[in-house]
């Protein structure tokens, strides 16, 4: 009943394939509907039907393919691309879905295996549009208000997306999850960051996606002549912000779990000149983890160190709070799956949170839904210099498909 | 012996009249050689005629009013402003200069007082030119390469500059600093800042003029995803930055003399977004100080500093070295004549150092010169906000009359 090894020649030569489509030098420039990205969703349909998949393309892009099973798990991930992004990034996800589906083809198990490509999950329009949209959580007023960076609006784009397919001779047709069908989501998708590599680990099964925080810490003081003015008579707000900066990242130190990550990214000070006291200062602040009780915690520090600095000095502290989600809990019976298929075929591998979202994050709000990593060289990511050695591609598939291969005989995650 | 004492209308009125060439609401625009700076100018010509004093504009624009005495007092300032800047400003310091010179007029002390307004001492094209030329430490290159903000030559500026005077039926003649006749130069000026109101004191004796020292600090690290980068394998520009800065200052604080002020005026982040950690930085350092060791001094805990910050953490720290000046002594018998002054007035004075510059630095080069401040009030200065009260104005002229006339009359500083 168990289907044929993964084929690592035809694997490495379909992502290949795949990344003509809007190549810039080794990397891929491939925004969701632009010519490149069309071309891509047509040459992955015929992917699919060649595999035995009953194929096709639904009206916001995304690309499906259906086993003949009753039941199935469903795989996948993204080929949009961000501008000169990388050659893997959601295409690996994609092409190991394809290839687990041509190697469970004749398997004969009770669940069998579905491929999606899901639109849009960059953004150029609307973040996980294509994924959002599979599990029938994006309204109309959402498509509609929907503008590029630039200002065109989403539905141009899938207006025109309309046109091309029909040039193309194809025809669309609804494709949405099925929970009755669908027994999990299961994605696979480059790590984006350093650690594999770091640890010389070659499987992330990863736990969850963390809750992003972001503020805006801002300062208002005085502005005066840096010469005249002496220090005891300066409302000085660059002063009073990097004493308060340089304490908030020794108690972020302080307070943090081992998988918070945050960032200063930006720093603005007015009037901005090396002889004038700075008398406005603001900077960002974002922060990760994947526990929302540590994520609180941190928000307390902020709000606290904000208090404390109006405590003193002259200098006015406050803040703004930007974009926010909670962390999310991918199924831990996935990321075992992961991890038991890993450790049968003998490769390194450690459970982690993702420090990024992903599809996987819009299919868990329905379903069971998990996330495997294989290494970043470098941990370089939505550049041209995204990289994963061939190795590590082709043991990251034989990986997912044990797991897969073990839920589709055993019928259940 | 004795001349007159300050006529407060007149003095009032003049600088009014004077503040109507280029007035912006309460304050002043007058570039140097704009046509509201060269009808001041041909204003002030007048008054000093009026005033006695054989009057001319020299060929850059300074305008020299000599007395009929053998050996003279120079006094005087500057009447060019900056964009959008105040009444007073160096206005204050030759309208001081006419009044003082036409209340010594029939004094027949053995010293008399000569008048001068120096052309731009803003630097709209180079600055402390006209004292600088006045001192004869000007060179054709340099005011051959000198240039507006706007890429606009001072040559240009000069050639413009004489048709109007030509115009005006105005002939110009050298004006030159003449060892042998001028004893000293004394200048008022507002202070600029806060101190004198803060203290209540309505007269600065300046002791010097403080040297400075701009420096950019910058940091390499590397740039990363600031989600799916752990902070153990980050070499993040900012936090080292951060850190960096709040030690300095905090080295500062320790390490200053009372007299030190510093500033850290602008900090440039790349790329600056906030999900992106950043992989340069670079702030700049700007502190002043009256004493040239204290100075030395500074140096020495900032270079120990980006060394000791080199020791550590994967974030290469350097700097570079821009516009340098040391600290400038003015003569302490002309400080010691103004505190006298004031003390015989009962008007209450401190010493203290200018914290920016003046032309009284470039006349001290040559010739033992003195620098005397009127308070400003909420220390606003280069603003159309900037302003003094009347009664110090008044109070000011009173106390600068009374330093001059003791110098005069008694033959020596």
């Amino acid at each position: 009943m168990r289907g044929c090894g993964i084929n690592s020649q035809r694997l490495i030569r379909d992502l290949r394939d795949l990344s003509s489509f809007g190549a810039v030098g080794k990397g891929v420039t491939r925004l969701s509907y632009s010519p490149a990205d069309v071309e891509a969703r047509l040459w992955l349909l015929r992917k699919m039907s060649d595999a035995g998949l009953q194929a096709w393309i639904d009206e916001v892009g995304n690309v499906y393919g259906r086993s003949l099973a009753n039941r199935a798990i469903l795989l996948g991930s993204h080929t949009d691309t961000v501008p000169q992004g990388g050659w893997l990034d959601g295409s690996l996800g994609v092409i190991y879905a394809l290839e687990i589906a041509r190697c469970m083809r004749e398997s004969g198990a009770p669940v069998g295996v579905d491929v999606v490509s899901f639109v849009e999950e960059e953004g150029t329009y609307l973040s996980w549009f294509g994924s959002r949209h599979f599990c029938g959580d994006i309204g109309a007023e959402q498509i509609n208000a929907a503008r590029s960076e630039i200002g065109r609006p989403l539905v141009d784009a899938l207006k025109e997306f309309a046109g091309a397919l029909q040039k193309a001779g194809v025809a669309c047709a609804p494709a949405h999850l099925d929970r009755n069908r669908h027994v999990a989501y299961l994605e696979a998708h480059i790590e984006q960051g350093p650690r594999l590599e770091v640890e010389n680990k070659k499987i992330g099964a990863v736990t969850g996606i963390v809750g992003i925080r972001n503020r805006q810490i801002c300062f208002q003081g005085a502005s005066a002549h840096a010469g005249t003015t002496p220090m005891s008579l300066r409302r000085d707000a660059c002063g009073t912000m990097i004493r308060f900066a340089c304490s908030l990242l020794d108690e972020f130190e302080r307070s943090a779990s081992p998988n918070t990550v945050w960032n200063i990214g930006y720093i603005r000070l007015e009037p901005g000149r090396r002889n004038v006291v700075p008398g406005k200062s603001e900077f960002s602040l974002q922060y990760r983890d994947p526990s929302s009780e540590t994520l609180a915690y941190l928000d307390k520090v902020v709000t606290e160190s904000i208090a404390a600095a109006n405590r003193s000095d002259g200098v006015v502290c406050s803040s703004t709070t930007g974009f926010s989600v909670e962390p999310l809990h991918l199924d831990p019976r996935l990321s075992r799956r992961i991890s038991e298929a890993a450790d049968a075929l003998d490769v390194p591998w450690i459970a982690m949170p993702s420090g990024a979202g992903h599809d996987a994050a819009a299919l868990a709000r329905h379903l069971p839904a998990g996330l495997l990593f294989v290494p970043s060289i470098g941990g370089h990511s939505h550049t041209t210099e995204e990289n994963t050695s061939d190795d590590d591609i082709v043991l990251g598939a034989e990986v997912m498909l044990e797991a897969v291969s073990n839920i589709c005989i055993q019928g259940s995650i």
